[in-house]
């Protein structure tokens, strides 16, 4: 089992939410898709801002290998961004709510497909409406679900577990107590949870 | 050609010292060794300390990461570090005067092999004469040769030009303008020069 921790106004977590099934599907490992929130986890390091907008010489070279990256992998990519980073608030407890009727992950790939490769808001609740089409679900009874009180609060302890397991970033995987960042990782962290699981 | 950015501070670019002129070899690429300082570059981005050391969560992660990828690259880790970051500037110093007799290679790796595997303080003088020994130099003519004014100010010069590359970590590697940060980039990095190359 391996646990695919994202957040959707990062950049990084768009190759990794595209590539994390195939990968592990063809490793024969399970995912779990975890939304959660940096900015609270940021605030803790005193960050009120991305790092890639808080160290302009970082994120000048992060643009330029996502643009590697999405070459390699054969994604679009939308430069330069509508906006960085976009609000990923809704489309997080978006995520959460689909799990138990299994839309989650075709979601998360148009939601980052639309902020990434589109260019669009993911934060305007049409752009989302498309989004949960494409994924199958129903949009008024997706936002029903996501904005219950309890699906906010579990958003909210997803994070603080993501805290507990010591994530500081985005894309991160878990396999156990066992942390991998980032979605050059990826590869390492399946392997490790294929090997797990033996 | 590819221009291999290294600081004996930090860890990653411990596997990637080791690693570099291997991959480099195996893809008919010239490595340009190349000693820079993190410190005034770092003191640019308002941090006096690493970034591992500032953020402790992503510190304590980074020696997790470290210690996976060198067991996996069989390279000998000594944990916990004797201090980190360690001082690196004479060792800086005679790797740049060592380029001219070719001794810089050997020297590099004999260091990082003595802070990392072995938990020696590098800004030692009797290590650093160990370490020269062991790539073929001698101390007494290496150390003359690193601290005439001419050496010091070209390390200053080539810390500007890491500056001027977009360089903001190490270790870090440079085909022509384009950039790569990260001992996870050295495949990507020898690639783009092979390809360059041609």
């Amino acid at each position: 089992m391996l646990d695919f921790w994202f957040e959707f106004a990062s950049t990084y977590s768009y190759p990794a939410a595209m590539r994390v099934e195939r990968l592990a599907a063809a490793a024969g490992v399970a995912v779990r898709w975890r939304p959660f929130l940096l900015g609270p986890i940021f605030g803790a390091q005193g960050w009120t801002d991305s790092p890639f907008n808080l160290y302009p010489v970082k994120g000048k070279y992060m643009w330029r290998d996502l643009e590697r990256i999405c070459s390699r992998e054969e994604l679009p990519l939308h430069l330069p961004p509508l906006r960085f980073p976009q609000t990923g608030l809704k489309a997080a407890r978006l995520a959460l709510a689909g799990e138990a009727q299994g839309w989650t992950p075709a979601f998360v790939r148009a939601v980052y497909t639309a902020n990434f490769a589109r260019g669009l808001d993911i934060a305007d609740d049409a752009v989302l409406a498309d989004c949960l089409r494409e994924a199958g679900a129903d949009p008024d009874a997706a936002v029903a679900a996501a904005n219950t009180p309890q699906n906010k609060t579990r958003l909210k302890t997803q994070t603080d577990e993501a805290a507990a397991h010591g994530l500081f970033g985005a894309p991160s995987f878990t396999v156990g107590d066992e942390l991998f960042w980032g979605n050059d990782r990826l590869e390492e962290a399946v392997a490790w949870a294929a090997k797990d699981s033996l």
